[in-house]
């Protein structure tokens, strides 16, 4: 997606530790514009797959996942990341290998349902394995991953491809360089 | 809002300890064309406003704050919960008095910005005392408070109005009784 990767260009900042900082569009101030481009990108790219839900973890896919959600008119669900006093009741778990856990409840992640998994950044695919122990756990059908930027040097792309699942990536970053902060894209 | 009001009474829950459960449009699972139109009444709340930014802490009214933003068309801005690695540079940080502390960056919150704050449920107000506190550490003007459901029977509302806050609240909870689950509303 050409904007995006305009954008990721002129905004974005390499930092130490394979770190991409897009926090002026896509993370920590959110530009709804952008957004809802990205949004009609996924939407174009999964046309012709049957998605009922999207499926998010809590915090920073959110607004993407809930831009998709509402392009589709179909409900989007956030896996949470703590066990709150508001999500008591049936609920599916999996731990993330960066570490703690997140949950769903069951009655919104169900046998039959057909999702689609959104995340603003894949690097090593934790958190997207994550979502898919979930969808498993739930007997939900993963129809794709949509991923705004993918660290492509990083391995959770390779992985998830791998595993067969179809995977949309609409930036892949090949390399970032943090002294010259240069950041060039797969393609 | 009645619409909002409806939802609440077929789909609420009240739980012990005063909580109520709506997660199944709200914070959980997300009903996008409902958060549309809980946006779309913000927007007409506050449509005599100057509102340049929307500021919401995470995670669960970033859809709401997001909808808003996207309809009128400004930037929406997430203070986060914890200090991470891709939040370096210059911050701004306010305590939340129910524990932990929130950041955002100085670059996205500055002297003369007019925000709306939005979250989803207000009870203590201890979530928007904080984004208050941001919002004065950057010097920026608070056109406004935007609360989905307010929890009338607590003390936030209250304090925050008598502080000179313009609060709006799309549906104000009266009274809740964890016992036969009866909800009622102001008005």
């Amino acid at each position: 997606m050409e904007l995006l990767k305009q954008r990721i260009l002129t905004e974005g900042s390499v930092r130490p530790g394979g770190v991409l900082k897009v926090d002026s569009f896509l993370n920590h101030q959110i530009d709804p514009i952008l957004t809802d481009q990205i949004a009609a990108e996924f939407c174009h790219r999964f046309e012709s797959a049957r998605i009922d839900r999207v499926l998010t973890m809590e915090a920073s896919g959110i607004p993407v996942a809930y831009a998709v959600a509402r392009q589709l008119g179909i409900p989007m669900v956030v896996a949470r990341k703590r066990h709150s006093v508001n999500l008591d009741g049936e609920i599916h778990a999996a731990e993330v290998a960066s570490g703690g856990s997140v949950i769903v409840a069951k009655k919104f992640l169900q046998e039959g349902d057909h999702v689609l998994l959104v995340d603003d950044i894949l690097a090593n695919g934790f958190a997207m394995q994550t979502l898919i122990s979930l969808a498993d756990a739930a007997g939900a059908t993963v129809e794709g991953i949509g991923i705004v930027i993918e660290k492509g040097f990083q391995e959770g792309g390779h992985r998830l491809r791998n595993l067969g699942f179809r995977l949309e990536a609409l930036a892949i970053i090949d390399t970032m360089d943090e002294t010259t902060g240069q950041i060039t894209f797969h393609d």
